[in-house]
């Protein structure tokens, strides 16, 4: 499904990162690397389940530094292998409603030289709730975060 | 992606009708078919719109006898050709939350005979929202509906 942004209802993260496509889908998809560098630290990502297809589990549990524990479950949408990503916490796996739908998101993937081109949305029902995530610092975290995938990937081996 | 059932949470019509498989699955995925079996009448529906892709639109409009207009807009998850159709009023098209999710159907089809094993199953969030469709009518419903696909598929032709 082609992607049509809104400014009013969407976030986004854009930036070329010196890893290839290949470590960062790995880094995105498999829960031994996910754990390593998915939740800006000092928060912890201690529990990450995949299940990589439509209607599979996406579903990750974040520690807080007090040591206070918070599940994320969500289900895949589309899995395209090294180009497109897309999960919601509007589903469960298995494609039930969720009770507490708070967004879709999409990662892109391309090549760019010998790195990657990564755009990374946040998809929203109305302005509050982007607003809400754009105050939670959705910017600095999810940049936060994609350092640490960087630093992660040279680690990984290709 | 599999589905497994919860009583709590789901309902369901199972039912083997005298239509080819083929058949059923035109008269739920082309407009001009939809339009003519989808509300129980004496409501009609009077619009609808498919892409039939994964992110794709299913949209119906349905109007009631009073005149009123009931615009309802999903978005396909899942679509197997003639076996499973799956879409949700939890996303928008473009997978986009919506503000009111109700459920997720799946329609999954199979040979019997010369007819076809029909099962059409709602996924609601909680318990309340399965017991508001099944006040709403939702077996008596849903198979007025499919008897109205029946007779509508005899002026279909193969």
């Amino acid at each position: 499904m082609t992607y049509k942004p809104d400014p009013k209802l969407d976030l986004v993260l854009e930036r070329i990162v010196d890893v290839p496509r290949k470590l960062v889908w790995a880094a995105w998809t498999q829960p031994e690397h996910v754990k390593k560098w998915f939740t800006p630290a000092p928060w912890k990502t201690v529990g990450c389940e995949i299940d990589l297809r439509p209607g599979g589990i996406f579903s990750t549990l974040m520690r807080s530094p007090e040591g206070q524990d918070f599940p994320n479950v969500g289900c895949y949408l589309e899995v395209v292998e090294q180009e497109r990503l897309v999960w919601t916490d509007a589903l469960l796996p298995g494609y039930r409603p969720s009770k507490e739908p708070f967004m879709t998101a999409m990662l892109l993937l391309d090549t760019q030289g010998n790195g990657t081109k990564y755009t990374a949305i946040a998809m929203h029902r109305d302005e509050a709730s982007r607003k809400k995530h754009e105050d939670m610092g959705f910017h600095q975290g999810w940049g936060k975060a994609l350092d640490q995938l960087v630093a992660h990937a040279g680690s990984m081996g290709s």
